[in-house]
């Protein structure tokens, strides 16, 4: 009997909880289970903030897939998805390309730049390691400059956070820490530096509790943090941003760094793939597989959900893309088991905490507010918690979060 | 009884030597003391190729002025000396003016570019703190950008290293150190990356002994730098460098980061004031004062002097600088004193080192010729020696280097 093949694709928190799950849940003689991955390593989607700011090195928000998975049953590809061709039951590599029998599409999502002209070219956007490690030596490079021109380009002190959505916010908080230790290092005037926060929606954190986006945003203003609420990015340019002001005018704020924290969309093999999907999200059935596609299953960023609650897409969140593993492992199981009543999957929302920098954070957890360094306890809790689910212990004592007050 | 007043201009090598002398040569009532420089730290300009390569961190390579001298002896003014009025006495200040009876002109050289097209506006030059942490960040923003980046362009990863004096051959020992640990940093391909030294002149640290020359070019070759000897630099561009090739030929090296470590100047407000000069240098009498102005002694890189057994001018070192910061304490006591024969200055060259990295260097001391760990050790002596006669057992302990194999 030849054994059933399963390919999942990528090796972020839904993928590598899918196969660390899939693991122990199946034998080696009931399935061949193949990982692939673009790099060798597994990063902190949630923690790039860090990173992006400087406040976190970035070989501590990543590990090595091999570290957590039983190479005695998960074959790891290190190479890049390209396409999938569904009727073959076929992935295309770069580097070669892989049959399946189910097919796991974990592959994260990418930023979304609704269009906006130059935004692609003149900003940074926070997706991974490579890009949060440029976005630290750019701002860092930026301040080690400043000190070396003879007419003094105030501009390039300013920095521009485009969003003022979680990531947006996030970020911030790290910039509120990080900056006066930039001015110390390479002896900078703090008033001249500037973190602008420009976001086209007229509120801060959607969706959040009121009174704990108001707790954020005097606490990031505190920290220097000028908002401009309701501001559109009209371009971006080598020199800044232009944005929205009134009915027809523009104006530019000058930048010497413009992250884009924005928006997230599905991954673009989805769309490349035949998939049907709205900015590259496929709307999923409740056992997690693909409309039309009885063995592929889609989680994490790729995949949309409706909470039905409130009639709104539940947001692409690490929590969510973890639980849909462990989902999606069981259903994998019984697959191979040749059962086909399948689990419906149904997010079990924990709880939102948004850090604002070292030691201070909003929340809601297990139903109630926290801010402060309540709330920043129960996000590194949370941080540590997601290294617990894929790694176990040990994972948690090597990259865990401790600096706790 | 007017008090004679004497103006130190920079707080360099010759500078705190002449300072921190004369601050235990006169009392206060015999004469007052202003110290003037642009910074209100000290940097030790013998060790900026390591922070520009990043193997030391300029906090380590600076120290407060105030730090070593005497405040109830010397008075310390943090200004930048704009042009030197003679006639008047007077030196005029970026903000404000210093009359003065004795004048120490101590400000250190200037990188000298020979005129070459853009070296300027696209090459970096390691001559002060703040130039050598903006080539450390230049450096690292080469690698984190390089994997962000879907066309890879390897020429981020070309170093080009102008000059295999003795500051070019320094710098390279420090990359063949660094490199490896950025590659492992930023996750590059050690074979991606090139590091070139071209030089003009037909052979690498002229002056310095071959068979220690030989040691110096196959240690470094080992550690990846390809020389181009005898190749001229014609121009830099934002694209790198245009080296000169057989009679009219010229070829293209690209590279993302160009320095420029190959001629040292004067400073250019020795042109300005008017003294008479070659590149920015004032030839001084034995006493080092400048010939037609008996108040106004020049030492460090701004002065030059002739070695008569090799009718050759000595090279502006540290060494000889904070010599004659000992001769000119002297000789202004003498002259605050009323006495009128001076002492003349000769240099004692005890040796010279070249480091070759962490732990390797080569070089000539007390009259013998050392390569090694052996030199390396030397090296590190001199450069505790420093800190020591400038600012005694203490400033050794907190800024010594100490990673002695």
């Amino acid at each position: 009997m030849r054994k059933v093949k399963i390919v999942i694709l990528g090796a972020g928190y839904g993928g590598l909880m899918t196969a660390t799950r899939l693991q122990k849940a199946v034998g080696v003689n009931e399935a061949e289970i193949v990982l692939v991955n673009k790099n060798s390593y597994h990063y902190e989607t949630t923690w790039l903030h860090e990173a992006s700011a400087g406040t976190l090195h970035h070989d501590r928000v990543r590990y090595d897939v091999k570290n957590v998975i039983d190479t005695n049953k998960v074959q790891f590809v290190q190479d890049t998805a390209v396409e999938i061709k569904t009727e073959e039951k076929k992935v295309i590599l770069e580097n070669g390309e892989l049959e399946y029998d189910y097919l796991v599409i974990a592959l994260g999502g990418e930023s979304e730049t609704f269009g906006i002209k130059g935004l692609k070219e003149h900003a940074f956007s926070i997706v991974n390691v490579n890009s949060a490690r440029q976005i630290r030596e750019h701002i860092e490079y930026q301040f080690a400059t400043y000190n070396t021109e003879i007419e003094k380009k105030d501009e390039r002190l300013t920095i521009v956070v485009g969003g003022a959505g979680f990531t947006g916010i996030e970020f911030l908080g790290e910039l509120g820490n990080r900056i006066p230790e930039l001015c110390k290092e390479y002896d900078v005037d703090y008033e001249k530096v500037r973190i602008i926060c420009v976001e086209a929606a007229p509120m801060v954190l959607p969706g959040f509790d009121p009174e704990l986006v108001n707790y954020a945003v005097a606490h990031l203003e505190k920290k220097g943090v000028e908002f401009r609420i309701g501001t559109a990015i009209k371009e971006a340019t080598p020199e800044g941003i232009i944005v929205g002001k009134g009915e027809d005018e523009t104006e530019e704020i000058k930048a010497g760094t413009v992250v884009w924290a924005a928006g997230i969309r599905g991954n673009s093999i989805i769309e490349k793939s035949g998939f049907e999907a709205m900015r590259g999200r496929v709307k999923v059935q409740l056992d997690l597989r693909a409309p039309g596609h009885e063995n592929v299953f889609i989680i994490g960023d790729s995949s949309l959900m409706i909470n039905e609650e409130i009639n709104r897409p539940y947001p692409p969140t690490a929590q969510i893309a973890m639980q849909q593993g462990e989902t999606c492992a069981r259903n994998l199981a019984a697959l191979v088991r040749g059962k086909n009543e399948l689990e419906q999957f149904k997010p079990d929302i924990k709880g939102t905490v948004c850090s604002l920098g070292e030691d201070d954070a909003i929340g809601v957890a297990f139903g109630k507010k926290m801010v402060g360094s309540k709330a920043s306890f129960m996000k590194k809790m949370i941080d540590n918690r997601a290294l617990y689910m894929i790694g176990g212990p040990s994972l948690v004592m090597k990259k865990g979060k401790f600096n706790i007050l």
